[in-house]
């Protein structure tokens, strides 16, 4: 494995933050420097699982780059991706004098990166955050991009910023700590980006399945960077969702509402997978991939440990359907649902009816 | 008066929003069509106070714009300016299943479109919003540049984001009903972009004061026209207050000290007086202004009916010091102080001393 790898985010045509794969932390104070900012405070975003096994290194390489090295740390869960925390962590930044020139450090999965990023975006009009996503999940998507949310109240996700990161800058050896069923969750964006975007990937992730799944570090370390690649690509062309950012949405508009309806039970992977079923479905039927493709599709989720569909007499189609119909990929009342044009491409259609939803929802139920 | 006025307001060269100044809300249609965005949800926020007086109209123009068109309202006053007012306000939109292609529309004063525009900034990560200020503060200052933000627990304004609106919009008759206290507090923000920008809009509002104080619609034209290109020039420059925004901040360093130690007793404007005294001082000790100029300038802050100085045995010099060196307009640790390098130019200074910054502070105390 090459010791230090890495990608460039441009934001609007100009160079914005680089994502560095590494195998350690060595490089981050390199990496710091690169972005030609000096901070006085630091600090770190965690949580109770994540700082147990990472926070010590990461704050003993942190501490030869500003003077105040600090951390929050809160409960390791979803229940904790709320304002509540974050109205915690403002609290935290003000008693210790962060100033809009200081930085924060998001150590951990998606659940940090989120409401550690909403928080950079909202405190004093946004301060300096860098990713350092600890997940396969949030490795291969939700560090990229500069989507960062929290819910509050009973809602989930509604409220956010688009908000950048200074720095991305991964471990990958922490991905052999990684518990199987984290990897599984991971996997379900990882495909989505082969189906969406690149064939030749899709095919590597059918025979390196042994591989991967063992944690090869030559293997995650193509998987990373190819999934970085492909979700960058599109995040530079439309940062803001306006258009093509949509087709990253394929598998997640069923994926969420099933994700929503089982009370968070299931994982995101999972969800995803299920919601991948669906659509990839209904490509089959509008005539876009062949029975052979889907056939396909469907032994690569389930080589990777992830289900394609749940039981029937505890999910409810209508339901889901209402569910998909009240989330917020919507425009102008319309369902802007992601199909596969073929293999490694994605298309937006909003002509879908409820019926073809219906469909589609129905092969997920067994 | 002609019908109509505007400015454009560009943010990294590319046309960004118009500010139209009319005398009614006649061409609120025209002005968003131009924005080439079309809306089937708008939620007009407004306060208590706006809202009887405005509402109607501008809902009656807005309900041709839109299939629904509902109201936010909230009590008048500061108080209402924090988190908890905006969590009711995205829970309102939810409820009224507002999705990412809606709009709100700011109805009033500084506080309204801080916090409709904070909550724009956040819903759904960023919705549109149009500001229409209602108050000569909120035409002048607050509702150009694109600064949003609230107060959260104990913390003023620590909450908050960059976010631009669609339109900024003005019926410039509703300044007539405005009660003389609250023409002061704006004139505080339109004497000091005479100072730091423009000495000739200066010796207008020297020359023009009666016809100003008596809200003659030809000089409040040229008040509000002038003001506002003068901001949005700086901040078209500097949109996140990187460099020369911060020159807006003339006055306001120890001004927002003096705020917060009244427990905004005083207004925005006198406080802004206030510090535009000390730091007026401050440039004429370090020898940039004449002692002739800063008597000008204390003259023309008198005759607006501004205060010069606030009791020295309620008001305590070191507070104020320690008040203004917590404040957030801090570069380092250190204060970046805004000073007249001569009458129409400002300059920062990051040199001053705890000496310089009491000698200026005495001066406010009588």
């Amino acid at each position: 494995m090459k010791d230090t790898d890495e990608l460039q985010i441009n934001y609007k045509g100009s160079p914005c933050y680089r994502i560095a794969l590494t195998h350690d932390y060595s490089r981050l104070l390199d990496y710091i420097s690169k972005t030609g900012r000096t901070y006085s405070r630091i600090c770190i975003v965690s949580d109770s699982n994540v700082s147990e096994l990472y926070l010590d290194a990461v704050k003993d390489t942190l501490c030869h780059a500003a003077s105040l090295v600090t951390q929050f740390v809160f409960r390791a869960g979803e229940a904790s991706k709320n304002l509540d925390v974050v109205e915690d962590l403002y609290e935290f930044l003000i008693k210790s004098h962060f100033d809009r020139h200081d930085l924060l450090v998001a150590l951990g999965g998606g659940v940090v990166g989120d409401l550690c990023g909403f928080t950079a975006a909202t405190y004093l009009r946004g301060i300096d955050f860098i990713q350092m996503p600890t997940s396969l999940l949030s490795m291969v998507d939700s560090s990229i991009g500069g989507k960062t949310g929290v819910d509050f109240r009973a809602f989930k996700n509604m409220v956010g910023a688009f908000y950048m990161p200074r720095l991305v800058y991964m471990n990958l050896s922490v991905l052999e700590s990684l518990p199987a069923d984290q990897l599984a969750s991971g996997m379900g964006e990882v495909i989505k980006h082969g189906l969406i975007a690149d064939k030749a990937y899709l095919n590597f992730l059918i025979d390196k399945r042994q591989k991967i799944r063992s944690f090869d570090p030559d293997a995650m370390l193509t998987v990373v960077k190819r999934s970085c690649q492909i979700k960058g690509r599109v995040v530079e062309t439309d940062p803001k969702e306006q258009s093509i950012r949509a087709t990253l949405n394929f598998g997640h508009t069923i994926g969420h509402a099933v994700e929503k309806l089982s009370d968070f039970s299931l994982s995101h992977g999972q969800c995803v997978a299920l919601g991948m079923n669906a659509a990839s479905y209904l490509s089959m039927k509008k005539g876009y991939i062949s029975s052979d493709d889907y056939r396909m599709i469907l032994d690569l989720i389930s080589s990777y440990d992830l289900p394609l569909s749940v039981p029937a007499d505890r999910y409810d189609a209508e339901k889901i359907l209402a569910t998909t119909k009240s989330d917020k990929k919507m425009a102008c009342g319309h369902i802007r649902f992601i199909l596969l044009k073929e293999i490694g491409e994605a298309m937006i259609d909003t002509g879908l009816t409820d019926q073809d939803l219906l469909t589609a929802i129905d092969q997920i139920l067994k």
